[in-house]
């Protein structure tokens, strides 16, 4: 159901008065949202425009300034003013065709606002602002202007001026490598640049995360603190310096702004999606959420090789042994790297070795893909570009073609890129190296997604672009990475810190499901006091795949530590990927964190919690299950004695009947967590 | 005495070998300082252009990445060859017509490099190296390259691969601040972004500071952690993201690298001065160092204004007064800040504001210029720009001619900017901003020295791009401000703690002079417990007149706190500016310094000692003195009981004879310091 209204006031138009100056006709312009928690105040008053928003009253961004400036129009902000606003409302309630929740709320106040030179009119733009009951979105929209056709954005003026100090929890900017650092929680007066999602935690106990939603055709920004406590968006620049190339019209990305009482509010909401254009696909039947296995961790721990030779992983033997297991134990897909001409040698330097067609010769793609297909599993494709984005372009329809002849319907992307930088050629036959966020990245990224989708492939994307959201319009976008996953703690100096799932919901997992690939079982492959090993418990590991939302997970490790613990292996069995609903129950960045998820395909539901290297106990009601129902509650949760260090083997399974009217503590380990399937009787 | 000697070996043309691999015939050019300390290999064996420095025969720098980018020329760099090489020595005693010292040794071996692209050796660019005992000097030098001219550089390649850890002291880069920021002191691994001089300290005690000589007509580099211990330069850009725009053929900038056993050894080098063109401006007789007060810390502290008004401090009396005051103590010069229009209202944000021509009606430029004449002192007279530097070179020929009327000298300019960025209009009107050491204003400061000496006038420029030596090239730059100054202690927040001067030697004051204003007696206009003061005793600002050096030096205070104590003002009336030599006797970074200086104007020798906030003795020896000679030596010490936060007025003066053979035992208080001139008997 869709409800729209709409008002347009016009200020008159400047151009009609010769002596018009801000001072005397200064505006301001406040909208709030539904339930009127959110205030946003826009005002011309500094002399430019500005924006402020408080929270039940609280100011939370003092005025920040808005702008852009190009290369060859005059900078838009400094001596704009507002000259018309146009408001509106609008309410729907639409669905995903998966997700971690079926239906969404979509309901807004929104005000569109034009800003015009007061000097001369012919420079206008307008600032659209959406403000939900969990947050607010912002973009700029610059119109066509008589004259003007091509245009370069080479700097956004957006400020976001906290009006507080605040906790910083955050990953740095314009890094070597991307977006795979360790969380820094700081004081917001030690971060120089940071990447977003950027959550803050102010003295208040309100929540605060910075994004974007719905990037297209612009760049990624990334923020730079300028000024004690004031953040200015940092767009990340093509090779030669400028930010944006386009034409009029256009409109920026949304400037997201999370705002909510109590950590758990920064994960129950859907601002993100909100704010991105629905479904352009048509029917997505062909997009299916699932779990997959693969020829993948065995190169991490070095027992096989993705290049060729004696170790070679990606064989017909090997890849055959791993279609009997996933066929054994139910899983949709199996995942191989390694299979593809290139990865001998120096790929990681140059990319360009990459074949996306030829396979090596101990890999037969067509007789795996029948064998697969036999055993209803499905192969799962691989094409690493290792950055060279050309080669893969030139390659790009040939490689769909062959997959989707093959009945492959799921790729892993990769843009690994040595000194963090993307390679293309240009026209001129001149390599130019982009930044995995510039826009020219932005949209190939997409490139690979809506070429994908005309042969009903859907990708998961490894060192991407960071999510915005786009999800909605492309449901073939089904994953990604974009932050530290798993695979750090095979060989990462050093791996992932206990606390490094319990900050991810709260930063990285706001802005979509992550690719994070949970579910090592021989969690220390070199010894339990080696530098390298998985810092949680096993059960820890279960409960991450409900923990961190994603429509496909891997179960990553190898085979044989699965077949030896098949009472752990059963929630990875039981668990289901896509849900009706998903509730953060509890949690604190950084400490800990509780999700339920009822079930898509059933009415069964999960419960998934984690803590830091702190051990904890949580209790949380039932209310969430059905109110007449029982529920057999299939508890893996950590032993009595286990801790991450010396003892994360000890795991305690057991059943019991329950009710919604029921409470259940969750007694964890240090870097421990608890799993629970609540199925329903 | 010069001397030059060159050969030179050619590969062999690239061109000609057309299977030409790397691999086969990778290169490696080896240069070693004249005394074989420091030794610089570069080679192409890696792929590209590749540098590592050691010293004593222990790695400094591992291979470290060379390389340039292009906007419409490839990328020069990756796949290019060694293709020759072309030796020199080179060694000089040259003059200087100021300065710490009188003469200076210019003693290097030097190679410069060719190197090609392996396929087409249409792309050829060389880096020059000299190395000299001190450290080393390297810069990209582009050849003419037929069909090509106007060029823009993008990104410069540059790595200082650190080969070890080391601890860092710093200043955060690409700040809103310029370089106005208490200084760091880290962990190499935890700097993001910093300015240079760039200094550290290696774990074998080896000092290493990274900065750029002869910075012209290109843009300045901060230095950006890209990976762990390797720093790039990340070339500062323009509005549109541009780095340099030039045309074929040119050269960067020389890239430093000061390496020394200890921490004194940083301060005894000329490392920056030798790499900069001799003198261009011929006879320079008419650039005077000296000393000066000024109508400015009055404002600071809030007694006077720089606007008009009731305590406007630019007024015919008051500059009177000041002459007089000047007059009476032998100071050269009285500086006088708020003499033109433009000081009401909004001239912070907006600079056009400002008339470098007009007075304000209580302010009678010639009238008080003939007073200064008549009591032998010059006015100094002083631009602030507040960052419209349009509306500044507009005004800027008038205004100069204007002084040079007037018989001012020497004028103090500043580029103070709102948010951190220059304002220029463009050819179309449009109004665009710039960074302070970005290529444009590069140029624009530089344009300002060379009008300036057309009118035999010198420049102390506030707010500046940092000093790479220029003033060897153009000896009228006499001074320029770069770093946190004396200002700060009036309204900082905070002011500058205890140990900035013990910090300041080592980094700032390896690129050059510097404004800091000395010599406040009035250590605490707010009181000793007050937030806002000076963080010393009254003997350090004493010391700082040796230890900070610069042509030009300030009496800072108001007249009437030198007035009451005229026992330590004789210290700043006796000491000179001028330096026939600088010896750095002892120190350690942020911890103390202890500088001997002779006089160019007599036989005296001078010593500055200052501690940070720790109390400290240290015992020099007086070997620098004439050895067949007495000195009275007159000591302006800490008194015992002195400490900087609650007794910073005690101190001791007293005299005593001594000779070359004797030690002194100097004494120092909590962020104290020494002062001692050496009279020559």
């Amino acid at each position: 159901m869709k409800q729209r209204f709409s008002t347009t006031i016009a200020y008159g138009c400047a151009a009609l008065l010769a002596t018009f100056t801000y001072s005397v006709s200064a505006k301001q312009v406040s909208i709030s949202s539904p339930d009127q928690s959110i205030t946003v105040v826009v005002s011309d008053e500094a002399g430019f425009p500005t924006y402020k928003v408080s929270h039940q009253n609280k100011p939370v961004f003092s005025e920040s300034k808005m702008g852009l400036a190009f290369k060859s129009l005059p900078e838009f902000g400094s001596e704009f003013v507002i000259t018309s606003e146009t408001r509106s409302e609008f309410s729907e309630v639409w669905e995903q065709p998966w997700g971690e929740r079926q239906f969404v709320e979509n309901t807004y106040n929104e005000v569109s606002i034009t800003f015009a030179d007061k000097d001369e009119s012919k420079w206008q733009f307008s600032a659209r602002f959406r403000v939900y009951n969990d947050g607010i979105g912002f973009r700029y929209e610059i119109p066509e202007i008589k004259g003007e056709s091509k245009v370069e954005v080479v700097d956004e003026d957006t400020e976001f001026g906290f009006a507080s100090d605040a906790t910083a929890y955050w990953i740095p900017g314009r890094g070597w490598n991307r977006y795979e650092y360790i969380y820094n929680t700081t004081a917001l007066e030690d971060v120089d640049r940071a990447h977003t999602p950027f959550t803050t935690k102010l003295p208040t106990g309100v929540h605060v995360s910075i994004h974007e939603a719905a990037l297209v055709d612009y760049a990624a920004f990334t923020l730079d603190q300028r000024r004690p406590g004031v953040f200015k968006t940092d767009l990340t620049p093509w090779y030669d310096g400028s930010k944006v190339k386009t034409q009029l019209p256009f409109k920026s990305s949304w400037r997201t702004i999370q705002i909510a009482s109590e950590a758990t509010g920064l994960l129950n909401s859907n601002l993100i999606l909100n704010l991105n254009e629905p479904n352009k696909l048509g029917d997505v039947s062909w997009v299916n959420p699932g779990k997959y296995v693969g020829i993948w961790w065995a190169m991490h721990v070095n027992e096989k090789t993705w290049g060729s030779g004696e170790k070679h992983g990606a064989t017909n033997d090997e890849t055959r042994r791993y279609i009997d297991f996933a066929a054994k134990y139910g899983f949709d897909g199996v995942l191989v790297e390694g299979w593809n001409i290139g990865w001998d040698g120096s790929w990681f330097h140059n990319g360009d070795v990459f074949s996306f067609t030829e396979s090596y010769p101990d890999f037969d793609l067509p007789a795996l893909a029948k064998y697969a297909k036999q055993k209803g599993v499905k192969l799962v494709g691989h094409h690493e570009t290792s950055g060279s984005v050309t080669n893969y372009r030139n390659q790009m329809a040939d490689a769909y073609d062959l997959y989707e002849k093959m009945g492959i319907e799921q790729i892993k992307t990769g843009y690994v890129a040595d000194g963090g930088r993307i390679k293309r050629i240009d026209e001129q036959g001149h390599a130019r190296h982009e930044w995995h966020d510039g826009q020219f990245m932005v949209n190939e990224y997409l490139h690979s997604i809506t070429e994908a989708a005309k042969r009903k492939i859907s990708i998961n994307t490894h060192e991407p672009i960071k999510d915005t959201g786009l999800r909605r319009t492309y449901p073939n976008w089904i994953a990604r990475e974009g932050a530290r996953g798993q695979e750090f703690n095979a060989w990462g100096s050093p791996p992932n810190p206990p606390e490094h799932t319990a900050i991810l919901p709260y930063t990285r997992m706001l802005s979509g499901p992550m690719d994070f690939t949970p579910g090592i079982f021989n969690l220390a492959p070199y010894g339990l006091q080696a530098e390298n090993r998985v810092k949680t418990t096993l059960a820890k590991q279960l409960a991450l795949y409900v923990v961190l939302y994603s429509p496909i997970q891997m179960a990553a490790d190898l085979p044989r530590h699965y077949e030896n613990n098949k009472p752990a292996l059963q929630f990875i069995v039981d668990v289901p990927t896509d849900w009706s609903d998903s509730i953060a129950l509890a949690g604190e960045i950084g400490d800990y964190v509780v999700f339920a998820r009822k079930s898509r395909e059933s009415e069964d539901w999960y419960v998934g919690a984690l803590t830091d290297e702190n051990a904890r106990t949580v209790e949380i009601d039932l209310s969430f299950l059905d109110a007449d129902a029982a529920y057999e509650m299939q508890v893996y949760q950590d032993g009595k004695n286990a801790d991450w260090l010396d003892r994360p083997y000890e795991i305690e399974i057991y059943s019991k009947m329950v009710r919604a009217k029921d409470k259940v503590t969750l007694k964890m380990a240090t870097s421990g967590g608890t799993a629970i399937r609540f199925a329903k009787k």
